[in-house]
């Protein structure tokens, strides 16, 4: 069963749909279940899925590692964990969804997919059609960077370059799937919810934190994260909800601005300023959901500016991860909630890092030591020139 | 105890040595043990590693996935696995051997490390020395782009762009490096033998294939791989190797010219031309002793060009993964030596897929579909014009 997050309408799960005539997100009713031991991800969590992905599809998303970073839990006075979802097969948790949603499609004898996408979604989509034997139509913003399309591109399939209000699109995309039987898997389909909610079911079984900071911008991974604890206690894994923490860029942070208003509705973000394109949607679907969420679970909602994102993204790069600006954010709010101690001291902190700084090259967010010489000058400027900077 | 794998002279194991007097590489004596169950990649082969790597330094390298590539593997009448090494902490393999290499950093108290390298091996020495909190010397070609700079100064460290040959680079980093005490974590390094050598492990672990595919530049991959095999033969693991594929890049391809016309010495390569930087060292290191291993072993060695790289990589793509062009060379390698029937219908193949596209994004491998419209349009679009392309 479909069921609208908002007003409630129900859909059968047969339904393609993702959104309700209210235009709210559709979601899937709360499993619950145990756990087994064993085997991956989508096997260990086997009783909370909507669908169990084939190997025909799957390429061995999730069981990301959380690893431990001892500077910045040092920096901050908290125990931070890095959720690293850059290590998934495209490189962003964005496959986890996509690899749910895609069965789905397979499932249902889908012929033809399509996304909304200004990067990790294109390239997530596009990779695992290309695998399901699919020619996927993305659409992007008319002005995606070359460095970005090509990572759609290499899987082929159709790229089409949109100008006009990226929030519209979503929408717009909807429509024409109806109409021409096109399968959307945008980002708030409702299995990519389930597919995302596998991230919170990891980080339990490493160890429930006290807070779990999520970059957002539509509105899905917060909403499958959340789902995800909710069906965990409600199944008596866990006793306790961490607190969500949602972290938007100050540059469009429409649910931010609703939420610091007590708002019920989100207003559309006019001109987005932010280098952290992979969370600046203007109009986010879910961002309702998101602030009854925030409103249910005494959730904190912050945003953080681009020079806070930049210094985080060097901060996270010194535990040995480089992530992009809009994965950065996470950890940027916690430094700014440690220090407005909305997070008390010591507290188990697990910020998720969404997606690979490879993915976003430019500008190069750092400024370390360049020299140029010929080889049969090296040793001579080991010797002499500058000598403590090199050494 | 480090031995040379040419001459046979050995050196006590608290030497920082990498290579041998006569300026063969040193390696380490062959491991025996048992598998241990459960845990990751160092716990379970902990019993043929020279160090345990601390959490210090860990950020869950290895344990990559094999995916089935169902589609190539029809198309060239093999069962074909690709061993995905892209989903490493820096999406290369290097990580394996820059983990145990920095690790003996640490153990024997070093205060600086450098490294050689195009980008790969740069990337991920730079992410290991800023988590272990040192500040590496990174040196690169003078021409290298500033796509693959930023990879390695997001972590900050030195670079020093280096003209003249890349080859004598190896070993004047090395003298250097003797000099002012800087631990220079190489291609060649004995510890990194000691790293790749899990690939091996875990390729074992899945399914002993027929053969194994290894993209070779400087030698330390291949080595380790083939090192991996015969400590489990020894040990009784397994009852018999797997054949060998050594690949080159066609313009670069010193070892397997070597190979061809039976010499067991490499000469240089002059005017390195090739697309696949990564693995385009024109007088690799551990060259002579990869002829060695081929001879020992029945292997088999050949090169492919630009074009077939190309064609690979987007066969690659089609099983979902984004792989660069130097790691596309095993499958082409595969695709040419069916066709030759050097390798037998039917057979099991692992082809190890070195490192992630995202790091080599020009130029665009593809020719995709590819338009533009206002949003507005788009419904019209999709209705009319170039109807059958889209949909």
């Amino acid at each position: 069963m479909l069921r609208c997050v908002s007003c409630g309408k129900e859909y059968p799960s047969e339904s393609v749909r993702h959104i309700c005539e209210c235009k709210e997100p559709l979601e899937m009713g709360l499993f619950s279940g145990k756990v087994r031991s064993g085997g991956s991800v989508w096997r260990r969590f086997r009783g909370f899925l909507p669908c169990q992905p084939s190997k025909k599809l799957s390429i061995f998303e999730g069981d990301t590692p959380g690893v431990k970073a001892k500077k910045l839990s040092k920096e901050f006075g908290v125990e931070l964990v890095l959720k690293n979802e850059t290590v998934n097969p495209t490189w962003s948790f964005k496959d986890r969804g996509t690899l749910l949603s895609l069965q789905r499609a397979m499932d249902i004898g889908v012929k033809k997919v399509g996304t909304v996408s200004t990067g990790n979604m294109g390239v997530s989509v596009s990779a695992y059609c290309k695998r399901a034997g699919l020619d996927p139509v993305v659409l992007v913003d008319h002005d995606i960077s070359n460095e970005k399309l090509n990572q759609i591109a290499i899987y082929g399939g159709t790229v089409i370059k949109v100008s006009g209000d990226y929030g519209d699109l979503y929408y717009e995309s909807l429509k024409i799937g109806k109409n021409k039987n096109i399968y959307f898997s945008n980002s708030n389909s409702p299995y990519r919810i389930e597919g995302y909610k596998t991230i919170s079911f990891e980080i339990e079984e490493r160890s429930l934190p006290d807070y779990v900071v999520i970059p957002t911008s539509s509105g899905g991974l917060f909403r499958g994260v959340l789902k995800g604890f909710v069906e965990m206690e409600k199944s008596g894994i866990l006793d306790r909800m961490p607190v969500p923490i949602c972290v938007q860029a100050e540059g469009c942070s429409p649910i931010c601005r609703a939420f610091d208003s007590h708002e019920k509705k989100i207003k559309r973000w006019h001109d987005p300023d932010t280098i952290a394109s992979a969370i600046a949607n203007p109009y986010p679907p879910g961002g309702e959901e998101v602030l009854r969420k925030l409103d249910d679970h005494n959730g904190i909602c912050t945003t953080v500016s681009n020079d806070e994102m930049i210094s985080a993204q060097l901060k996270i790069a010194s535990e040995g991860i480089f992530s992009q600006p809009a994965s950065a954010v996470g950890v940027a709010a916690v430094e700014k909630l440690r220090e407005k101690e909305e997070i008390e001291e010591g507290a188990e902190v697990v910020s998720i890092i969404t997606g690979s700084g490879l993915k976003h090259l430019f500008p190069r967010p750092t400024e370390h030591l360049e020299f140029s010489c010929d080889i049969s000058d090296l040793k001579d400027l080991f010797e002499k020139s500058r000598k403590d900077e090199i050494e």
